[in-house]
């Protein structure tokens, strides 16, 4: 007789809950933190060029050589102390493979972007959640206890987190490289938007990893995570990378994209112009608070209700991300920044909802 | 003080050799295993017109819809019994991490595709290998009492196998399949070449995983690989899928070529025509054996000794794959059938090259 398909997997992976990507119709779409922009027409004619010209019956360069010399340059670090992954979620998966290990413990702040967690969970390592403060810093004192008593063979730090949106004190994450007992990645996806980095500590920390991405300045649909460490860390976590992980259409279109890169980086400023509009112009809203932001998108809160405000956002077609009552977050939303137009009509339906819901507030 | 790189690292990834793709220069690229033949250009016109469109700055369609439909309709199989991953790589992968167990074991047959042993390595799971017989057959007896005595939770069958380049007894797989006591993946990459297929026996083997590929029909450079297994057991698998795995151009490339199958089957049969031109030729030969191949490769042993042979090819810009002396390859190569042109090249150098080297083969 057949094994039945609860006998076929793995226990921690039947009672898992996967992520779940919040694919929804509607015509404004501020809930997954994208750019807002496509690519602008010259660009996107030069990557079409450059794309007809690869060979798709060939596997792609195992070693995305011409990429990550482009990337290289970008970001002035050696080639050799970086590897690209699947998106940021195969290089947050490697990370865990090459260096959690099985039943470890794996220390994020919490909330933070889920994927640190669920990754830690597949692989059988076990997570460990540290509340952030109530204004969503750091809790020095329990993440360095934590660090102590558990000796966590990875930490994930995202800064700017999501979804707060707000960047870490560089002192306080300094703090935390120092103590890590292990691997301690900072995530720096939402870097384009704040300027912070911790680029510079990589030469003198040998358990430092930072990882960027291509999906929050144009190009998500390619799935280019990067992971920049010492390269003999690099060596190691290449040893878990499947050969051929990043298709050659994306290595090619990602260099192409890097080559324009001066029509890309004005974008981002419109990006920042509208963070500070949206900001101004919603804590006016009444029962409205939005947290600082050096995202690309904001976290607000809704005296009315999350849930409600979500609800009726949805209603006309506008969609953002709400979030359960767990870590603080009870009644936020997380608004990603679009376009001019996109963020007007968000603003448009806010002022509209909240108007209406306003005596609802006051009872 | 900071750890070192090796304290930093699992110690089974600190020991682990990485799967080396074999990258060479050469202007014959016979390695591989790849479909010799570039997309038609009408084919690959409307690949770019349909990448055109995409908005890259999107995440991709989480459930690649569109394309698991239109593969459900090439297929004759039900959408909700697939998923897709990035490569065969990533679903052998993911089928671990969902079904495979810390320290479990995972049944392959040896010789085959390596990269069942170093996924299942790289999650702290256990290989084992069970030798083919000296004709590249199943070892039926042996397999049955591995899967009684250590119950692997996955058993991986490549049909046809890489490098033998046969394909095993159907009666044989079918015994395994009845006595595997967990997962069985019957890996049919290479089912184009062969017809060989077991999807007619997914609807009443709950535990039955069937793997496929677009890497050997002309897509190996977008990483497209197919799982299909019980609507089930496909929603636990999928639990373990990271929600974006497989990028926006590769799932709109996929399906273009979908539409346009009836110029890539020809391509197909002209490939199993020079494979019998090349298996006669080669056989021709002195000092030269070929086994018989239902793939799209050859494997053939040389008297001469493999790895003179391997470098005279290469000297001349003939890339082919080259083994050790491990598993009963020695002086065996796996050479990929090529394009007309391309298989003439190679039969010219091996002309020479075995003539040249015969006297060596007579002292």
């Amino acid at each position: 007789m057949n094994p039945s398909t609860q006998e076929l997997v793995k226990p921690t992976i039947a009672q898992l809950q996967a992520y779940d990507p919040h694919k929804r119709p509607g015509h404004v779409k501020l809930d997954a933190n994208e750019f807002p922009y496509p690519l602008p027409a010259a660009v996107r004619e030069a990557v079409l060029q450059a794309l007809a010209e690869v060979d798709v019956n060939r596997y792609p360069d195992p070693e995305a050589e011409r990429l990550r010399q482009a990337i290289g340059r970008w970001l002035g670090v050696d080639p050799a102390m970086m590897l690209l992954g699947n998106g940021s979620d195969e290089v947050i998966q490697m990370l865990l493979m090459a260096c959690g290990r099985p039943n470890g413990f794996v220390l994020t702040p919490a909330p933070t972007f889920p994927m640190y967690r669920i990754a830690a969970q597949v692989l059988d390592q076990r997570p460990i959640e540290v509340p952030l403060t109530p204004d969503w810093s750091l809790d020095l004192p329990s993440m360095r206890q934590t660090m102590e008593h558990q000796r966590p063979a990875v930490t994930f730090i995202a800064t700017p987190n999501n979804p707060t949106a707000n960047r870490f004190d560089d002192a306080a994450v300094g703090a935390l490289i120092d103590a890590a007992p292990g691997i301690i990645a900072i995530d720096e996806a939402y870097h384009p938007f704040s300027g912070q980095t911790f680029l510079p500590l990589l030469e003198r920390n040998s358990h430092l990893v930072i990882l960027r991405t291509f999906s929050k300045i144009g190009l998500a649909g390619l799935r280019v995570g990067i992971l920049l460490a010492n390269a003999e860390l690099i060596a190691q976590i290449n040893k878990v990378r499947a050969p051929y992980n990043l298709n050659a259409y994306s290595q090619t279109a990602a260099e192409v994209v890097l080559a324009h890169w001066a029509s890309i980086a004005p974008q981002i400023q419109e990006i920042l112009r509208e963070r500070r509009r949206l900001c101004d112009r919603l804590a006016s809203l009444p029962g409205v608070t939005v947290y600082p932001s050096d995202a690309n998108f904001l976290l607000v809160r809704f005296a009315m209700g999350g849930s409600k405000v979500w609800k009726a956002l949805g209603e006309r077609g506008i969609l953002v991300r709400s979030y359960g009552d767990a870590y603080g977050l009870q009644n936020c939303l997380r608004i990603t920044v679009g376009t001019p137009p996109e963020n007007d009509l968000l603003l448009e339906a806010l002022q509209a909802i909240t108007a209406e819901m306003q005596p609802l507030l006051r009872t």
